[in-house]
Order: C-alpha cells, then structure tokens, then sequence
C-alpha cells in the first residue's frame, strides 16, 4: 500500500488502513510522522479515553466487551487497545480472554487493536498513544485501553485515558487483593463485578472504606455482573457525568495535557535508547566496575 | 550515618548498613558513587543471582523461603530482593505475602529488601542492579530476586539473574495460564509448585511440551509441594548443575556482559528522564500535533 492510499485509507476511515497506520507507527516505519501528522486533532480532541484496568480473573474483558455492545446501541464507533502482558522476545500470545471479543469481530465499527509489552521499557506508552489518535482521527468517539493493572508500563499507559476504571472481584485471592492499593490512586470509578458471588459486598465497603481517608465525598463503587450485563447500564452513566464534569472543570484538558508530555517523553527516550544501547556495545564494557559511572562517561562525551 | 561510618559498616557487612546503602542509590543521592565503587568486584562476580518469578498465587514465596531455609543450612549468607508490583504514585504495599519470609527476619545472614516498581519506567533495573552488588559485596553468596512475572519492567530485572526460575500451579485460571507464554522465554529452570494438586501432571507435561518446540533437549520440569519442603532439595540440586555448566561454557559470562550492558543503559536514561520532561514542560507544548515530531526538535536543539 502506498502512502497516499493509505492516507486516502485513513479519510475513508478504512479499518485495513487504520490497522495498518498503528503497524507503521509500531514498527517505526518512515511514514509514522506522516501519518500523525495527517490526523482530525479535532476529533481527537473530542474522543473519549477510557481505561479500563484490574487483576488477572476480574473480568475485565467480559465487562469491555458488555459496554461496547451498550456503546454500539448509541450508533457509536469504538477503539479497543488491549495490552497484552506478554513475552519480552516474542511478541508473544494473545490473552485467552481476548478471544472472547472476537463477538464483536465482524463489526466494522469496533475497531481492534492487540499490544505487547514487548522487549522494551519505554515506547509503549508512545506507540500506544499513536494508536488512540489514529483511532479517534478515524471517527472512533470512544476508545478502551485495557490493560492487566500490573507492572510499571501498564500503570503508564493507563495514564492516557481521560477516565479510569478499576475492575476488581471477589475471591482472586490475597497477592491479587494487594495489587489493589496501587489500582486504587489511578482509579476514577471503581467497579466490583461477580457482584453475585460471596464477598461482593465486603470487598465493596472495603474499597470505599479505603478510597474515604483523605477524600471529602468518598468513591462510590459500581456493582456489576458483567456476564449477565448487569449494571453496566449504570456504570456508563457514571463515565458520561464525571467525563462531563471533567470537560467543566478543565480537569480532562489537565490529563491531557500530562499525558501529552509524557508521551513526548517517551518518544525521545524511544529515540535515544538504540543509540544509547550501540554505543555501549561498542565500547566492550568490563562486566566490574560501576554501571552508573560508565553511564555518566557516556554521556558527558556526548 | 556519615559515609566513612557507612563504608567501615558495608566492609564490616552490617545488615543496617547495606540497607542504609541500597537506600541513598535508590534515592539518587551524591554518596551512591563513592558506595557502588568500593564494592569487592570480587565478591560480585563470584555471587550466584537467582531470578524467581511466576504469576500471584503459584507460590513463589513460599519457595522462595524454603529455598532461604535450605541454603542456610549449608551456612550461606542470603540476599533477597522482592519486587513489588504496587503503587505508581506512593510506592505502595508490600504484598501480604512477603510476611511470610519474616520466618528469616531475625536472622542477620539473611538481607531482605523490597522494591516497589514505583514511578519510573526505566531505573528500577539499574536500582536493583545496585542492590545486587551491594549484597554480594557484603557477603551474600546467592542473591535471590523475586518478582511477579507480569509487566515490561519486571521482565527486564529477571535478566539481571545468572539463572532464572519460573514457577507455575496448577488451577490459576486461564488469564494467568496465558501469561506463561512470555515467561517461557526467560526460564531456565522450571517448577509446577502445589504438586499435590489436580492438575498438576497436566501442567507439567503441557510445560514439557511447549518447551520440546525447536529444543533438542526438552527442558526438564521440577515438581515441588513449597508449603512442605517437597522437592527443593531437588531443585536445589538442579540449580547447581546448571550454574556450574554456565560457569564453564562461558553462558553465565554473556549473561553478565548483557545485564551489565543494559544496567548502563538504564543509568543512562535515569540520568536523561528528568533534564528531558523539565524541557518538555517548561516548553507548555500544545496538546495537539504529533508528539513524535515535538520529540525529535526537542532532541536536535540539544
């Protein structure tokens, strides 16, 4: 495909070109800055970001999956970005949840996106960045990054969404319980889905309990059961009034703003770390010695 | 504690000492480069780093300890370094399972020191490489770093270990099942913990098999009932054989060379962060454009 197609591609709002744009961009091709600098900042603008973020076995992806059906009634075109926690050299798998989002394959008006962590630290945040606007310059009015709430990276890109919502349920045990706490200050909705299941409420009151110490109006939790469709109705009226109430407040332009920085960030440390990397191979290090000195050197002869 | 007394406690290999070390080079004070270059290189080089990683719930640190509970009785010193998945913000909570290695908390030969993976997408190799040497310098013959197998960063730690162990159990769910894809790829030695269970055998030769896959020799799989000690010894013994045969093939050096290699760079972009997002805010960038594009002027007026 050439580059005039594929931008002819991305005005039509061509899901193969959209696909094939975030590639372009994932792989660092040439075309990448031509292809940013081509986009709607208008309907970028407008769209809204959603995280979605939780434990292992939550069910985040059912309850992702239950409000892009809810979403689509509205007539709405949606972006979907999974990060997949996956291998470092690889690429690697798709989770097997993911699988389950294949109910809206068919939809030319859902629009997939499946990324690994890869064998990288920084770059993710950027790539996945790119993918948002992409998405949004292409008509999506929403878009879902979802991502398991571990790990440093993860916890990044959730930083992109105008609006948080942490997923947790009853029963994942005690390690997953703990991850909970650094969920907690990225979260702007909570949510407990299996709310059916034993201990519902006791991890409900437990996280508005928590969420209360040094809050004036403590977090209301939503309660779902995300396999049944349950209050996810009431969990998309929360989103619209506190994106609306951001919008007010100058709150999502702020976000904005952060999340925009820090992907500029990334982007330069995306730049500099193969360069950085050549460099220090050439230079056949000792294994002894201290790497923070040898880091200094480095960049001193800059 | 000024930093001769700090010096004379690291040579007299006091617990509070190396803690209080492994502290001012987390915190990026002026005193970290007089502490890592007075390390014993000799010492460092010798220490044996094991990588225990694996997804919550497969028992990781119950191993862990009865890996502690064996080694002492051959009379090692022992460094820990658990690596927390928690808080972005506050540095979070220590997983509530890591109380459960206060069973070596009084005993002085055993240094324990948790990490939260904090706000940083980079340093936290470069910090925990630090703590490395710093253990091993003061003594500790096997350094054990532990860490949830989920997320870029904590990925990039494991490489930091001469020899890594993945730990898997049987019934986890199928999200975490899904995560073993990745961690595959960074296992040198792998466990099916809770042996006793159902499924266990199913898991094991599933882990076999995967393994087979463009392998001559299939990588052998330990079985381990952690909570009673079952087959440690015998994991124990495997770790061994394998150290002593990258020791001679010249494996554990390449391995070294590379963590070596990549704690550098990491130090490099530890160092770069801060000086580039306080360019990038002071610029007040508008939210609209390509950030990639904002990053590469940004890189060339340097």
């Amino acid at each position: 495909m050439t580059i005039d197609r594929l931008l002819e591609g991305l005005r039509q709002r061509d899901p193969r070109a959209i696909g094939r744009a975030i590639s372009l961009v994932e792989n660092g091709d040439e075309s990448a800055e031509i292809i940013l600098s081509s986009l709607d900042e208008n309907l970028v603008s407008q769209a809204t970001i959603l995280g979605i973020t939780g434990p292992p076995g939550a069910g985040k992806s059912t309850l992702t999956n239950e409000i892009i059906a809810k979403l689509r009634h509205q007539e709405e075109r949606i972006g979907i970005i999974a990060i997949d926690p996956s291998s470092p050299i690889s690429g690697g798998a798709i989770l097997g949840d993911r699988i389950r989002m294949m109910q809206h394959a068919t939809d030319k008006d859902v629009v997939m996106r499946s990324m690994a962590t890869r064998g990288r630290l920084g770059g993710l945040c950027a790539t996945a960045g790119a993918a948002v606007r992409i998405m949004a310059s292409c008509g999506c009015s929403t878009i879902i990054i979802e991502t398991v709430g571990v790990g440093q990276s993860e916890m990044d890109i959730i930083r992109l969404a105008d609006i948080t919502i942490l997923v947790m349920a009853p029963g994942l045990g005690d390690e997953i319980q703990a991850m909970k706490a650094g969920l907690l200050e990225v979260a702007d909705i909570l949510v407990v889905n299996k709310a059916d299941c034993k201990g519902a409420d006791i991890l409900a009151m437990d996280l508005e309990a928590v969420t209360r110490k040094g809050s004036a109006t403590p977090t209301q939790v939503c309660m779902t059961v995300a396999t049944e469709g349950k209050g996810v109705t009431e969990l998309l009226d929360r989103i619209d009034k506190l994106d609306s109430e951001h919008r007010d407040s100058g709150e999502r332009q702020k976000r904005r703003r952060g999340a925009h920085n820090q992907e500029v960030l990334d982007w330069c440390l995306e730049i500099l770390r193969p360069q950085l990397l050549d460099k220090i191979i050439k230079r056949k290090l000792s294994v002894l010695g201290d790497p923070r000195l040898k880091a200094k050197k480095i960049l001193e002869e800059k």
